[in-house]
């Protein structure tokens, strides 16, 4: 199958990190492809860069649809454009943020969300609430650690560790959710971090991971969204 | 007070008919102005319509700011732009779903959103959420009236009053909200309509009016949202 | 507009003190007036007070509404009266409890309650509940000081300013409520100290002015609460 | 044990009813003693009326413990002056639409209330909500007989099996909770009526017979209920 | 009345021990009768263990029937085979997790549950959940003592009392539910340990004994569970 | 990988049609195995035949982590085994009701569950709640067909096309989830019957599809279920 993934910013970079670590995740039979957006916002990181982040996005999701694509994700844990996209593809629109807190939800009782800037604690919040997962959310904690400053591995795998290990014993949870797709490839380094702090057994789900699982599942299942949960707009919009 | 209203959308009718009811229903000491957008849709009906919306918004919230209005509204039941024009802007951003439901949750224990599309319900079910008032909310129905046709106030009355009726009737609605800022000016005959069938002192609330009389109530306090809730990110995001 | 201020209670200087303040927040075309009680308790800090000041309070709404009144706001955080004076009265009946939980909603995501005694924590707990807003509601503190101590203005908003930070700091509230209205009049102090200790841009609301605000808003609108909610049993209740 | 009903009320023929009943249904070893109100309304169908009633209520639970009873009953589904007499009292203060609520719950996984008239809906939805139980309650539907004409058992117990039969097949109910102590003693009359129309093992509660047995079981245990959460004011309230 | 008290256990010492303290608070008119199971776990300190005494608890309920008894109580915090048995049963069948979670909900507002093990904890939140008491439910805490070593009777009362008190002073509890029905014959320990320590008026729930009161209050009140929320499947079962 | 189909249940044909129909939807790369149980009961129609199946379930989950499995399947829409399966295997240990629940909610606003038997609606109902889907869950409904009969797929595709349409109509639903692992394979059916209502893009979920792909995606993924979760009981337990 064919999954289009959307680096929803304008950095090459972290398009390249993304085919890198999609591709290392995907299936033998799956196929990864990756595009930018020509204009938008450097990295997203509030709601007024989701926006500026949006069209673009969205331009993207239909010129995925017309390619053949079989699912398409929005690489960002704000989930940007997905709503819209759900609207004007009929094709699956997969955020990392909805699709790793519904795994985490069924892998323990509560999970702890670990993301990168204290002001994005709300928004991930509220993205909880939106899934009914209101109940399962031990907590969201933020490392401090900007996304474009994530490229230091080791700094940001010691910081989420530290985190994590708050979620587990302070808070309680159960699960890890990285809280950024920018975190994506250092679940394995948090597991490990906790395990040396003595924490075994709690799961550490990568975001990124779990859009690709999610994606390649509902194409399996020959499933896309429901129609009448996101207003069929079909092509009539205003042209992007 | 100076209350900026934007009419996000690029219909001078629009705009023209928000500076009329805004201006009919503010108090004698607030003056109203009003803005459109340069570029964006004809009206919002659907989530890809608010993205296209948002950019533009968000550069007139900026701009309100920058003029020293007191506080700005988002004229739409969408309430597009609103989280994000909160990030950037410190005066009041005021959008007329969030507004009418609190209001409406004050007046009643149960209330009904009367909207012009069924693909629009959702869209408001998940607003309602959002504010927390999911056991307020008895249910969101629609007149299936595109908001360009609301112009014919006789038919919109009409079929307001008939699913208004059936909100109450068989939702067990005590308030009624109106659905779309488009309605604007219609609660009377709303009200009349419930009271020819019988049924009075179910308050009918005008979104428009309960977003300036909300703004008006924070300009009045000196208060404006709190930063924490909406990620601060100053004049240092990317030029719009 | 005419909005009369029941002080729920016997003292004259709780009354003096309501006049004040109410005239001050009041907009130029607003008349307040005040009444207290013939009968009741000397101040509300349990739920048997407040059932021993409802009597007076319900005659004293009957009597606003016969004399013209546009709106009638009880003067207490317990909203004292309210529910069965809405069934009394046609004319809004405004409690700031609920006004000002509602109105801070709107401004953030969590807020907390700061009131004067412990044993108010629970009450005030199930009118958030009541109110729908239990997601919303971060925490509820006290301070520890009687009512009738609040005119030591400094020790109350010294002590105000150590809960509120506290409410921030460890409940993660992004919006303070004063928890009393005997504390009316102190949110500018309490919002100086937050800043005095870096905490800036989390708004305070006042709940005397927030049911105030309410109060002319739905008078602006023509609105008032939905009898369906709160059973009319008109004027033919056995006598007051 | 010494068990106190209070009838709160001005009816001499409430009170004989109440013994008759809770006399009926006590222990052996349980005492009942009723009494009625010197002042109040003549009966409880409104927040107005059990306001009116409530002075005399907490009177009534003061002299109870006086006297040494060991838990005292508020009988009347709005249970009045139940949050504050548990403040100024230390034996057990009991409810009859609290315990029926939580019985219920206990029996089934959705029960409905019917009880006397429309008007009354929305308080014991608040009452559910209040004490948790708003997922379990499927409906609360009203017979239309007030509570004075509840005398007619036929008339009552036609109309109850009625709109019991309608909770179960329209709301989904599995238990009947019958919503006014009124209808004390039509439990096995409801449950008849649902058996003649083929609706087996959908149990019935009386309210005032849960009131009694929770009363029963509490001092049986040597519980009452928690001082932090009722606000202990003692005895030191302003004389009743 | 005669109730049956099924220990889902092998071990004769809890069966002996669960007939002393049922005997001790049962009603005068209340005959206890016990019985353990043939196969199963030594004790339930898990959902495996639970699921292992299952089948056992289900032969035992249906014996009880058969033999006459007025309702049965499967003696275990887990509530084992309750569910399953009101399907096969038509009398009570009573689980002390449910009872005292209702009646501590109806005792104060917010109650804390003190187990055995901390990897109880997950298995009596869901319990709470289950029974839609998650908003009351403060904390659910651990002494970390295996059910078979709470035959030492003082350490157990020490640490429950430390538990307690945290549970009253961190989480803000109102009552106190003894975790384990291991723990019965131990409130009054409780009670006075947190007396000594200061807090007095929090009401200690003893879960056998509280399963026990509603088991009669049940009987006295001829009421069983409902059938449609347990799907009868009759004596038709493939036999246990 | 090897991912081992437990049907829980006596009938060699229910695991024959298991072992077709996982195959069928199986990648290339997954093996599936399958086992039955050696005594449980003929079909799982309620909580007592689950508890039957129970020990069953759990000795063949073991089995499967002893002989090198990747991951666990109970084969049924009650999720007999698994809570307690999760104790004492590390391997993932999937339920398909669990698991298909969560994929709804992430395709639509809300959804419902057509099972076989009206007496199974409470413990679906439950089971969404259990998973944090209250809100998302529509109705639960029932086509009246004993899972037995459903070798007939003719009757079952046209009841279940008719309770789809329906819970669409009538309950809100946007999902459909059908509620019973031997309705497996027909969700085609399902999809075609609602488009010739007229109904399109209203995604139906097979439950045992499901299972699997979520059992591959956490293969995938390297992740198990949470231990704190689910009490880690070892191989210690008493020797099933």
């Amino acid at each position: 199958m064919d999954i289009r993934v959307i680096a929803p910013v304008t950095s090459q970079e972290c398009e390249a990190r993304a085919f890198e670590q999609y591709s290392a995740g995907a299936r033998r039979d799956t196929r990864i492809s990756t595009v930018l957006l020509e204009r938008g916002p450097a990295s997203i990181e509030s709601a007024y860069e989701e926006m500026l982040a949006a069209p673009g996005v969205l331009a993207q999701i239909l010129e995925a649809e017309r390619e053949g694509m079989d699912a398409v994700i929005s690489n960002c844990m704000a989930d940007p454009g997905v709503a819209a996209g759900r609207e004007i593809a009929s094709i699956p629109v997969i955020g990392p943020a909805e699709a790793s807190m519904h795994l985490a939800a069924m892998l323990g009782e509560r999970f702890s969300v670990v993301t990168v800037l204290e002001r994005l604690i709300p928004a991930l919040r509220r993205c909880a609430h939106a899934s009914g997962l209101s109940q399962q959310l031990a907590s969201v904690r933020a490392v401090n650690i900007p996304v474009l400053e994530l490229t230091d591995r080791t700094r940001a795998a010691t910081a989420l560790v530290h985190e994590a290990i708050r979620a587990v014993q302070d808070d309680g949870a159960h699960v890890i959710v990285l809280g950024c797709t920018g975190m994506a490839g250092l679940a394995g380094a948090v597991q490990q971090g906790l395990a040396q702090a003595g924490i075994n057994d709690v799961p550490v789900v990568d975001p990124a991971m779990a859009a690709l699982k999610i994606a390649e599942a509902l194409v399996d299942m020959g499933l896309s969204h429901s129609k009448p949960s996101w207003t069929d707009v079909g092509a009539t919009g205003s042209g992007v």
